[in-house]
């Protein structure tokens, strides 16, 4: 199952729980990943409060600071996009009952652009239990 | 699969590799997920020395400092233990062969408290290889 | 399903996503889980880029500077290795497709060695979907 995610800006946090939970079967129990397909865009799960989104975007610019002398800027002037993508990753699994996520009463799946504003892809793979 | 964990300090990490094994079946192989529905702690996989655990405290405070004008600090005066979560992630997936977690020699799973102290839970979620 | 890798410097990127890929059965679906069973090794997904790759070392080793005073390294003088590695995580599980990893044109899977020259072990666990 995927989805598409349309990003509004160079760092955006996405709140796509949703959108996971709507490819989910009604009876499914088991754990389901959450992937991004991509090199410049991250996967977290925490609060949507937007404060924190917007602390979250100031954390990746300053844990990766941009104008730095980074060796992969001579090919595509994003090296910083890929790096903050790595410190997030590309993946969570998340515990699925009866067909809902297991998160907790704070939780959210977040999709993190690190080099937009673009169209983003998403896959969820369930895996079953036995 | 859930168990509780009880932290003791604001930033603590607790090895819950031996609560995690339990909940696994003795014939079971595949994985499992690990995951905290919390979202100020996460989980980790590394060694349980002491000393580590000071370093991994300290890298924590140092990579996300607290006192920054964090926008979520208006609201709940713990952006930090958010973002340190963040950088950790919630979940981690690992081997299972015939009930036994694939770890290496010096890996333990650990639960990282990032805003303690509090009772944390903990879900375990097998996947069958087929 | 293991393989190992020789890794060649101190930090060194490997794409291992060839020697994952050659693990899993022409006609599985479902999603794998790719683990390093080591404390001082990581696994993440990017782009293999040489000057990217350089870009990877650089912000591991600017993130988790070398020369702090860590307490681990009074028992083992590696504290930066372990925590680079916690940086990335020690597992990702990907999509597969009919025997194929769902990753995206850009994305190969890296095994970040942080404590080498050394030989590491890579454990892939597929997870079915039903």
């Amino acid at each position: 199952m995927a989805f598409e995610v349309a990003t509004t800006a160079a760092i955006d946090v996405v709140d796509i729980t949703d959108q996971v939970s709507a490819t989910l079967p009604d009876e499914f129990t088991g754990s389901c990943t959450v992937f991004v397909p991509h090199t410049t865009a991250g996967i977290t799960i925490n609060e949507n409060e937007s404060g924190l989104l917007a602390d979250i975007e100031e954390m990746l610019r300053t844990v990766v600071a941009d104008g730095e002398d980074y060796e992969h800027d001579r090919i595509d002037d994003n090296a910083s996009a890929h790096l903050r993508s790595i410190l997030l990753g590309s993946d969570v699994t998340v515990p699925v009952t009866n067909g809902s996520l297991a998160l907790g009463t704070w939780q959210s799946i977040l999709m993190v652009e690190a080099d937009g504003p673009r169209k983003r892809r998403v896959l969820v793979q369930p895996a079953s239990s036995g």
